[in-house]
């Protein structure tokens, strides 16, 4: 199989640091999405929706989003479990994965995207106040999950998980979206900086 | 365990059908979103987030987001598999999910929630230019999903999937968005037409 790798964008880290927290090794190719190298002819033909990161399999078939890419991972090799174990630990994995996703990471990329001006060739239409609207939303979900975190370990509760990656990759990405962590969020401050060391922050 | 539910809103419709597809009967209490029920004080100790649908465990725990409600019950009673079978059939069904979900649910949600005057009070700020902007991408979604169609029975293959559910409520979803489907998508309404038959689609 061969991972087409989208280098510092944040879905294709999510899926880097999900493989590092198994120890798992795939061939990656990389794709520069500075040089929009994912939306060539020759990548359209691998992949024709034109993003990364996407896994192609010895068969041919290519799997794409990011989560999909972990959830084959995580089949086809159960240990450590980052999708959450039994039915409720699945459910609130999927849960809080969720909202790290629809509430932070999408709020954080919507104010990006729309507001950057490096952006404007990619998101058309920009549409600058919708960009601003998700910056609060993005506050939102940082106090959500700090709430969380302050009763928790990690985002899923005792045990790290897909939610923490998810959280991580869209905490580190808020700063070209020009938001911060409120000082008062010391629970996520302080699970940050525990995810953040992990050796598979670095992946 | 009890589920407050939504009623038209379309993830609480999500729920319902894919509870039908288990053959699964759950005790519901109805949350008028109309109303913003959601949004009382009553509702609010249940669930701090106040949205529906949400479910209640006997022990006090509450899962919200209607996926991670639907995975709590597909561990629990794995028959029919509804997110896939195998490896490689749980990573589509993922991928078709999500692309349902990301690409044509949440297209027709903006487009909806930031055009009609009746959703004034519940997105706040409006911003119309970013609905507009919405409408190309469901239509671009419905095509994509229809390609997908034209090869196989079901969005995410053979086999009947949440999926299928997902794109279902998101088709359904698109008439108070001022969206159609193209006439061309042959294939989207071939389909549409045998999943709005069978008897779950009235749940």
């Amino acid at each position: 199989m061969l991972l087409f790798d989208g280098g510092r964008a944040p879905n294709a880290r999510r899926v880097r640091i999900f493989l590092a927290e198994k120890g798992i090794s795939v061939p990656m190719q990389p794709i520069d999405i500075g040089k929009m190298e994912q939306r060539t002819e020759s990548f359209l033909a691998i992949n024709p929706l034109g993003c990364v990161p996407a896994l192609k399999l010895d068969d041919g078939t290519v799997i794409t989003e990011s989560v999909a890419i972990c959830r084959y991972f995580e089949e086809l090799q159960p240990d450590p479990p980052l999708f959450g174990v039994g039915a409720l630990g699945k459910a609130l994995v999927e849960m809080w994965n969720r909202r790290a996703e629809l509430e932070l990471y999408l709020s954080v990329q919507h104010a990006f995207r729309h507001t950057h001006p490096g952006m404007a060739d990619y998101e058309v239409p920009q549409v600058a106040a919708w960009g601003e609207a998700n910056r609060p939303r993005a506050i939102a979900a940082m106090q959500l999950i700090d709430a969380q975190l302050a009763k928790h370990r990690y985002v899923a509760g005792e045990r790290y998980s897909i939610a923490d990656i998810t959280t991580l990759v869209a905490v580190e990405f808020i700063k070209p979206a020009k938001i911060a962590i409120p000082d008062d969020l010391v629970h996520l401050k302080r699970w940050h900086a525990e995810c953040a060391a992990r050796p598979s922050a670095s992946a």
